[in-house]
């Protein structure tokens, strides 16, 4: 379970380590407006070489993930739990289609939570989001969460002022008892920006195929959005811990998304470099018997 | 709804329908030992030609997965469950990842069922079924199913024979159920032989990180196989209905395998002929307002 980090460094040029450039700051204010949604930080050159440079992680990151599940059959609780935020049309659907579709489907759970049900309203907000967590071995996957319970709970005032301040400590503790019991928290805001926003949400309308994924109401968030990017700072200043931080993947561009996503998910699953387990049976023996069956 | 038949009947040859090929007769005596495990029917010819011809196939079948999914957010209850059973070793888990990863993966229900917890025991057999099922628009899948509670049962004799006898009744009643709710059953057996199996099993013991997926107690079930088969030949006649037919399709090549179950469910999802529905907004009131923002 030790990390790797003495073995790998190899006299080859040093590879930027994403987590620590798209790592939001503890406790320091946050200013979304400072942050380009456009920029493509330590990412490929442009769309072809980001979409040959994603497809090229697919085979370790699926390496690694059975890996990860075949220790949990040996009694490895880690397990991983990738959270995506972000504005509408900033591409937390893409991400699970491009970036999760490059793992074995069968080690992942995905959970996308809507509007809570009456049910999940009468229990506390955490409620629904611990049953959806992933089990050891597992990547599980939220698109929205138990932020959405600071973000449009807080601009759309669901619950008094007083609870949604609360909120933030209660989910701090939450995700660190997460951590403790050997879940790496994963938690990325897709950063978008209003004017790729609108251009996504055109695009919705102008194609009858896409009619489905909107509706008139995407323009009342949308009128929102100085509240709702407020919100979300406040999340991101109050909630990125040493146990689970936040990174700020710029969103604008979909192939940089997707390749900055899959390639902090890869240093993530090699920093915990799980390790098949080995077997508890006599081999020879096995093998004699099934020779002779 | 309706079916497309009329519209599909194009001068070009006649591609061979594989789910009238695959699917076992209803109601008709079956002897497993009478089907080749490395046939390919109406297959590529070589492992190349179906590695590749599978590929193929990814992009209309995730096209038809999200015309499904689409439907579903205006009300349609269609949804499609492909059950997977067949010895050890036969690939199901396999077929999991190489056939299903063809879709988008927040539209698959993947659950791998084992051994019955205390708490499923204390339910009807079919309730852990139950809980696992797709939602309208998904597509499900279970890597072994209700079945094992015909199989494994029969075999080791969990319950006493009588009970065993009435399961299959109240399996065919359920099935039938879940085809007048708008699921699509498509039941997989993988056909493996006897060969093979012991092939696949020396070579988990070959390699040691294939050593978590080996178990002693997979020879132990070995030396059952013949009690398995019987148990397989009776499910696979009494289960065969028109609601929800079993498909025998042959396993012991592994392109093969994936190659037919890909088409298989092809040819449902086209059967369903899934639409986008249409928004119901004013597109240009929505577009004006979007621009002014």
């Amino acid at each position: 379970m030790a990390k790797k980090d003495g073995e790998k460094k190899k006299p080859k040029a040093p590879e930027p380590v994403l987590r620590e450039l798209l790592r939001l700051p503890e406790g320091e204010r946050i200013d979304l407006t400072a942050y380009d949604a456009g920029a493509t930080p330590a990412g490929p050159t442009d769309k072809a070489a980001g979409l040959e440079a994603t497809t090229a992680l697919g085979p370790r990151l699926a390496d690694l993930q059975e890996r990860l599940y075949a220790a949990s059959t040996a009694g490895d609780r880690r397990r991983m739990l990738l959270v995506l935020q972000g504005m509408d049309t900033s591409g937390k659907g893409g991400t699970v289609k491009h970036v999760i579709g490059l793992f074995n489907p069968s080690g992942c759970r995905i959970r996308a939570f809507k509007a809570p049900t009456r049910e999940e309203l009468n229990h506390p907000f955490l409620w629904r989001v611990m049953r959806a967590l992933p089990q050891p071995g597992e990547i599980g996957i939220f698109d929205r969460s138990h932020y959405e319970d600071v973000l449009i709970a807080r601009v759309r005032e669901l619950v008094p002022h007083r609870r949604i301040g609360r909120r933030y400590g209660q989910i701090n503790r939450f995700e660190q008892s997460l951590a403790e019991d050997g879940v790496t928290v994963v938690k990325v805001f897709l950063h978008l920006s209003y004017e790729e926003q609108r251009a996504r949400l055109l695009q919705r309308l102008d194609n009858p195929e896409k009619h489905w994924k909107f509706s008139p109401g995407d323009i009342e968030e949308r009128a929102l959005w100085p509240e709702y990017r407020r919100a979300y700072e406040i999340a991101l200043e109050r909630c990125s811990t040493d146990e689970a931080p936040w990174y700020l993947v710029p969103a604008d561009r979909k192939w940089y998304r997707n390749w900055a996503i899959s390639k902090l998910l890869l240093e993530h699953l090699e920093a915990l470099d799980p390790k098949y387990p080995p077997g508890d049976f006599d081999v020879e023996e096995c093998r004699a018997r099934l020779l002779a069956s």
